[in-house]
């Protein structure tokens, strides 16, 4: 069904008090999941971005490695070492990591957003020192994992003015020659608390917290972060949620104003998180009264 | 009938191209005519114009007087004498027309603008000498009605790059503390002109130049400069549109990429003109080979 | 008497020191009462804030409405209703009000600094929103009178930056489209605060507060804020004059740094009161140890 | 043998008149060959990079793909189909040289210079559409190999003034999202001459243009461009150097004041050949009379 | 006799066209001759320049070497030996200039403005390589005598527009450590040609040209730079005015507006030049028709 | 003996860390003693300060009056009163050391760093009020000696920023045309914790600080300024190196990162001091632990 002019034109006016409220504020998107996979669903999601960047907010793209990685290793017949769930990175493996990563994931965001008519420039915490890391420090030895030490947020503040779009690899330096993996939804996170954001958004293949996991439609459109400890507890935040949530938690704490969980697979969800008052995913923010 | 979320998020989507093209392009709009007695028209053409400004748009309302100025002279008593059907300005009704554009029609505007979330900021001809002047001289004498001589576009410049809009209501000055009554139509062609704006947009209560003017759906949507003069002649062009056309004429002659001229009491009409590929009226260019 | 050349030059030697001193500082500059009847005493008010902006002082002129209200009104045979003495301002008249403070006694006063060579903007408390207000609460009902809840100084600040005289009528506006009369020495007295402006002088139809008010030379030419109390409680500062000096005090409380009440119908008297060091009227100021 | 402090001081000071006239200067330097495969030798051009960079000299480093293409091509066992010697890129081998060279070669230079002190970005002609280009027409069809349409030099200058070396994989875009290969010495020639360089630097494996191919101690230190046909026709410009020589004469007709071909496997030879008087390759320059 | 308040402000009024018309304007001054002797008509050339630069004028104050000069090489026994009239600067004498000229008379003069509340910088033509000079050749041999080559502007823009007066020693560089004595009113009219400056004013120790030598009431107010050569055919310039006049004829076809002969021992000379529309001397201009 | 290109690169590669960590820091040097005598060895101090300039170091010269000021009090007969060791500077005297040490030592250095290709200005502490001061205090009157109130940074800072030296001569003022001779060592150690300088580096005709005087051998390479008083009473400071250590400790005290005494007769010590990590003098720095 087209829709009349008249139509239209009501749904850009309906838009027009979000597009206010956003206007200049920076929002890090940390873009990964099913949403990186599907290219009808990428094809939107850079639609989204490219229009929010045009409307005036200042996005900052983080993106983690979608299955390109696991795909080159194989091709490379790379085995992947997994220690409790989690994948032993060598120095073999971090090349490959920082390659596909900065190479193929973050270059083809970035040609994808100026095809739509965007201006974006790809970047890894290696450009500019942008991500200084160390070796993450834990029972056992995840190989080239890193843990952020510093952000430097100057340069990425001059791209955001010069009016570009920054893509982020989460590669870290330790400005010693050495690159790290840095888990993209933690350098999201920080990025967002340094760069002092007005919003977090993590797409992931879920709509948000659920009340009941089983109940699609109960759905938990906002929670205060002092009440996360309780939800954890009552196992209403459980398994890989837990780590997603966290990152929300503490860019909240550390200044950003809300921090929201949404479903990267449904169609325009950054759009309508941003541009309505319909929050499609679950908000954490702090309580104020 | 609720649009869907992706119904919506489509629309803005489709909205993309134009707002890219249209990023940081100045457009002046001569707003008249009886879309400023509407309210409900008035409250659309405002909504419109806010949201163009917050998506990036640079634009300059130029107003007329509406039946403002008509409205106060009868209540004051005072009588409007005529010639040749134009109103001869003698100086009691010169004081009553500056104060009713500037201070009534020229604020109410600017007070909508913000009531919608815009920054305004109204402004007269006399303001930092924007509209400089002389009387216009002629076979009769209409009193202080007055050609323009000068337009100071630097103070413009800076509110707009300040981000608000200017307002303008078209009194101009003579530098000695004589004020005169300007032509809205004429006024906004030759501030289009010396801002070197991107677009002219002419509102009129009908719906631009109609091939014959008793087939509504005979509308020419785009006219060369060039061709104007034999329109003209054959009739097509004729009555109150030959002075607007001269008006879109002038401004492309002098560098304005396109002057439009619409219906601005059709719903939309200006957010439809810019943000889409149906041009709803009819549009004057060069034509370049 | 024609002065000789070395006298005119000793003239301009002396306010040497005084131009120093002012240079680059905020004078924000009540015009008011008898000083905007008398058009010599007009003309000469004009070109001492033309000189006093050329060599170097940034002024804002706030003016209120003097008969230029009155007369509308009473042309238009609207009555006016008084409670307790003051006007009761409904939605016709404030309507007039504003169109009238707005479009004639501000847009003449801007008139009037460029015929003489400055360069002035003539703006209300609705462009740029820039003064925000409620309703005022009292025990009786006043009508569309406001309370100023928020001045914007940013625009005037670039206003002032840009070369140009802000020319204020105090009207404001409650961001919802309702606008409000403001008493315009409480609008200079909170405008002052906000630009942190180093004077505030108030032009008054008097020479400042006597000690005798029956001995016109009895002038108090400096008067500490803290000493204002006892001075209202002996009746030296009474009736008229409290509510003037109750605008000096608040000014000064707040940062700026002399507020001088001074006699506007006395020729010059604001030029004297900056470029000399015979103050012409009452100065309050902190008194500093 | 140590050099004494004296000894030091004074090399330092022989490189002054060279620093002052590098001053401010860009400088586009091509790196490729064996110096990108030798890591002694690649660690002394980061160094002499660094350096230049240090002192006041804007270096653009572009680079080629060394030997981590095929190295890549060859672990991935996709085979390299040859068309008169030159490499057919196909859809697949475009995306694993765009991996690479921008995710491996690339980022692990600027992972490199920021070692050694430096500030670095590494983009591709993707980021900013810096490089846009289209199929290169030819009589053979070599699939994703591009002929440069733009370069875009606003955000490369930007990058240069806020104090950062721009490292470049010559990646370039169609803007549809397409990418292609683009021969790294013509875009470091084109680069070159869009950023109206001062110089442009482009290392071989050999010394220059040898006067006798057979006596390594005939270069020739200094060509006019306006010889350059006759000493092609004659020989004694040949084989490969025949494309690289054009790359410079290319650059100086479009304005680079000098083209220096250098042996980027004689240890610091950068540095030598800009901080003294004794060129170390051949240089290529317009004669001036 | 004690002016009026009155009159006071009627004199600063006065003044107010002429502030307007020389607002942001570079003005250089020659000072020189006896206006340098008299301690009190000193004091009044140094007030009058503060008070010019403070109402917005950019003023240059060059200055030749009074009588410092002469009284330094006198105690110092050094013997001036004269060729045509004209003193030879030999390297010991060149010294001595350079230390009165740089270290005793523009200090001292910068010393005299900053105490009347000016703020200035002493510079010579060493200073930034200011002014460029090579030795003067002519028939005979004047020593260390300088021929400007190059003035360097912007060291000198950027003083003004940090809002000090530079104040200039005309000692000029040949770039290898030698310095040179300049000709004063040649440096004068040189740096207000390359300035682009509105005024250059030359102070002499007369009223300006007169028609007969002996009437002193006979001044020619203007003259146009076409009618100069016949003017000194005639005789009516002559003997010291004749190098001063082609300063002036110079500065003005070089693109100095206006060129102006006065004398400087008159009280306030320049600042009745400037501020009122009695000229005192004689002013060279271009004439336009 | 001549170095090899490869050598010659080697030094400049190692000067590459002093480089970085100096770039764009402040580093105020007081050159006096011997090293101002001597032209081999002032050629060369001026040889380190261009080319310390050039590589990113914002180097502030100040500079003492050498013999200068000795040898033309003796031309010009003026016997020179000593008080407790001290020059007694009368009225004349004062007026001898402001011309020779503005006008004759500190032109002279300028036109010598503009010589070796650096760009400087030579101002003293009249100009821009630079240094004001007040009579130094003491039981026995010294005359025009100064003790400094304020120093104003600004217009240093601006001429740093432009890309000059500022060189100076440590004359002050009191702000009403009088003029003092002022301690250059003191002024130096003012200036540098006012600039908030990263060094402070006195040049003397020693080493350094000596464990043991008669041990040439026996330099202290670094003192933590809270060691000073403890060294002072053993005697290890002593004589004239007590107040030149005191400047040091001072400087250290209000913020300046390191201050180090070295021998300026050593050839380079500057360079060889700044870029390598061969201290040669003895360097004052806070303990931080």
């Amino acid at each position: 069904m087209e829709l009349t002019n008249n139509q239209k034109a009501e749904v850009l006016i309906q838009a027009l008090p979000y597009i206010q409220k956003y206007n200049n504020k920076i929002v890090v998107i940390k873009y990964g999941g099913n949403a990186m996979v599907n290219d009808e669903i990428k094809k939107q999601v850079i639609e989204d971005i490219v229009l929010l960047s045009l409307v005036g907010i200042k996005i900052v793209l983080v993106h983690g490695g979608g299955i390109d990685i696991s795909d080159m290793l194989k091709k490379l017949n790379m085995e992947s070492k997994f220690i409790n769930g989690l994948r032993y990175t060598d120095k073999d493996t971090i090349d490959i990591v920082q390659m596909v990563l900065s190479g193929k994931t973050n270059k083809d965001l970035v040609s994808l957003i100026e095809a739509k008519g965007g201006s974006a420039v790809g970047i890894c915490g290696i450009d500019f020192s942008f991500i200084t890391c160390e070796k993450l420090q834990s029972d056992v030895d995840y190989g080239y994992v890193g843990k952020i030490t510093n952000i430097n947020a100057e340069p990425v503040f001059n791209i955001l003015n010069e009016g570009h779009i920054p893509v982020i690899a989460t590669i870290g330096t330790d400005g010693h020659g050495n690159t790290y993996n840095i888990n993209a939804d933690i350098a999201a996170s920080e990025i967002a608390a340094t760069l002092k954001a007005y919003n977090l958004i993590v797409m992931t293949d879920v709509d948000g917290i659920l009340k009941d996991v089983k109940d699609p439609y109960s759905l938990i459109p906002e929670i205060a972060v002092s009440n996360v400890s309780r939800l954890t507890k009552q196992g209403v935040i459980s398994g890989g949620m837990i780590p997603k949530v966290e990152c929300c938690v503490s860019a909240v704490r550390k200044g950003v104003e809300k921090a929201i969980i949404i479903n990267g697979t449904t169609k325009h969800s950054i759009l309508m998180e941003i541009l309505s008052d319909k929050g499609v995913g679950t908000m954490f923010s702090q309580v104020r009264n």
